[in-house]
């Protein structure tokens, strides 16, 4: 099977958060159609392991759900950013803490129907404590929690976030990559 | 905490898969400022585990990520739909399957820095088999894998699906909810 050939692409919005398009395309029973997507680039987020074992998390308000949540380390790789470094970077600014070792564990299409977003997933773990610093206009609060409460978190509904719910789940299987 | 207050919001644009939010809102420190938000709606997704164990998947074209991707069934819930419905009907016109039990597992923002869609995920077992009616213009593949293999797939990067990639590591964790 081969991609669908585009045939034409017209920007319908740059916004300061994803770009619009709509796109023309070649289906495969020789039909065109268009399809729109929202492209927004990379991102990358990371499961801090401390050494008691508890995973690090930072809880903050999040506009898109109207509420607080409890997540995992993240944010948008900069132009060219290593995926690593940039993840790396984030959680140092939300936390304070840097990483001894860090490791890709997967990456995913964080909503594969209308958006271009990959997210790379890290594991950090030797982890050196510092002093965060956030982003202007970012109130991030630290809290850390063992995994089987992690896990026990997001089948309770409090951690609604497909990245941190990945990483958590990820944490509570047994093969390891 | 309480949720930021939003002093004014703005449709920049209403597209066919999503509409675009520019909100002023009031943060902590007594500054406003905007945030953009791309609203969305509900979704639903099912891992759908046959008699044998395997899973049930779908191989698709995906414009978004100009690929195939290997997911499992899923779909936007219609208006009003209740999440248990919605993610039965998916699966019966994407597969042809129908659950005899379907429950929920837990529930999802798919992109929590910039988007209000709601995932909700489903368990369906107790399957029987039926004729796929996907949508036209929707050309799927229906493939199953044990949950070793699919976790296999996730940790070598062949499934790149977030919701996917949540339901499979559940599937191979222990503490079932």
């Amino acid at each position: 099977m081969r991609p669908y050939e585009i045939l034409a692409s017209e920007c319908l919005i740059k916004a300061n958060i994803v770009d619009l398009y709509r796109d023309t395309i070649l289906l495969p029973n020789g039909k065109t159609t268009t399809r729109e997507v929202v492209r927004r680039g990379r991102a990358a987020a990371v499961i801090a392991a401390l050494h008691s074992g508890e995973i690090l998390f930072v809880r903050q308000y999040r506009h898109a759900t109207g509420d607080f949540q409890l997540e995992i380390p993240a944010g948008m790789l900069e132009e060219g950013e290593d995926p690593a470094a940039g993840a790396a970077r984030e959680l140092e600014e939300e936390t304070g803490y840097r990483p001894g070792k860090i490791r890709e564990l997967f990456s995913f299409y964080s909503c594969i129907g209308f958006c271009d977003e990959v997210l790379h997933l890290f594991l950090a773990e030797d982890l050196t404590s510092g002093t965060p610093n956030p982003d202007e206009d970012e109130f991030v609060v630290v809290e850390t929690y063992p995994k089987e409460e992690a896990l026990r978190k997001v089948l309770s509904g409090e951690i609604r976030d497909a990245k941190t719910i990945a990483g958590v789940l990820y944490m509570c299987q047994e093969i390891h990559g």
